[in-house]
């Protein structure tokens, strides 16, 4: 994401309750892994292999999560918790589709890489949010 | 979702392992409020009033929620089971932001409703997908 | 769409400028239609054949234009009819795909009606609010 | 977008019909933008001012749009320029609304500047779709 708007965004959000604590280079790595994890997702369903179903729940996971993101007013630390896992397990679910054709297929190998990103930025937002509470 | 097309899906779906027993009226009834309130909330979303965040995030996640119950060949039971808790708790912050308006705003009042029916239903494939397992 | 939530949604539209004149049922059967349609494509995309990135591009497209109908005080007249011309468009592609594959598969057969009657429905539209002009 | 999933992706369109002479670093120009955009209005609508609706309406056209051209196996050149017209028509909204707060709201100023640069990137791409032709 862009970091003036960042910068803006964040301002804002540090204002929430429970949110003051919020490393914000946390969030925004986060934001930036799913929206690119939802472009790698949505290219490589194009290829017509079999990873194409998850790769599109995982491109509309992704997107959802991020957009979320940007609208902490309208999230509570439980959603927050409950989106993150199922971004994670949508994540997982399309990186094991794609590392079965990852040998044969160079879109694959790099969806499954922001995939396993996406999941790892997730896990790092929850356990900074775990920590805050 | 159209009836003739919930035919043909569910033929496919059946012969997905694991799915060979899955109730498809009840996941019919999960696409269609996952599709009611994301409209419902959208509609919510223009009034201006402090539910509207919440009430995006709702409408993106129920978006994303039926749109991977239309691609089951892109999941997996413990993927959809994590989805279902999202949608849940999702639902439930939108339709706690929207009850504080409830009495002044018809709008919010009815999307409170749409909420409620699709964690209900979520819930309801929830229990279904248990019992299968 | 839920026809209370309509209800609720046609007493604030008619309040625009400009979409005093706007026939409801019209507007109604065209969301209504964007709905389906999406909703077809995104079944019919997981068949995996060749239809299936015009069938996204559609499904996307129908959700984008059927939010854009829920959030009028967000549209200017010429924003609607731009976005309803992407809509046909889009749809037109999405059937002609699905029409090579009408006869083997009867997903794509119903995927086709369902983008033909997305466009009908936003041509109905884009006649009326021409002849509000 | 990142380059090496871009430049995997263009290997594959550049053998698509009609697309062998495109530019590709004008079409990355242009998801980026997009992605931007959609970022940017997502942000801007949880202020609750009255661009709210044109940003989300903005926000969903700019996603569904960035992800078309990732899909330009599923777009005909018609369809590209009507989305593309589309978008323009929809960042321009959004833009304009945006621009009376401009004075007050440091978000809605950036928010103004991401809609203006998704328009010129637009438009650079639509004449060089048209150059092609």
């Amino acid at each position: 994401m862009d970091s003036m708007m960042m910068g803006a965004m964040s301002k804002d959000m540090m204002s929430m309750p429970g949110m003051e604590m919020m490393d914000m280079s946390i969030m925004q790595a986060c934001m930036d892994a799913c929206s690119a994890c939802e472009q790698a997702c949505t290219v490589c369903s194009t290829q017509m292999m079999s990873c194409a179903p998850a790769c599109m729940n995982c491109a509309d996971m992704c997107n959802t999560m991020m957009r979320a993101m940007m609208r902490m007013q309208g999230m509570t630390p439980a959603a927050m918790m409950a989106m993150l896992d199922a971004c994670i397990a949508m994540c997982q679910v399309a990186m094991d589709e794609c590392m079965e054709h990852a040998d044969h297929s160079e879109v694959c190998k790099m969806c499954a890489q922001a995939c396993q990103a996406c999941m790892d930025a997730c896990m790092s937002m929850k356990n900074t949010m775990m920590s805050m509470s």
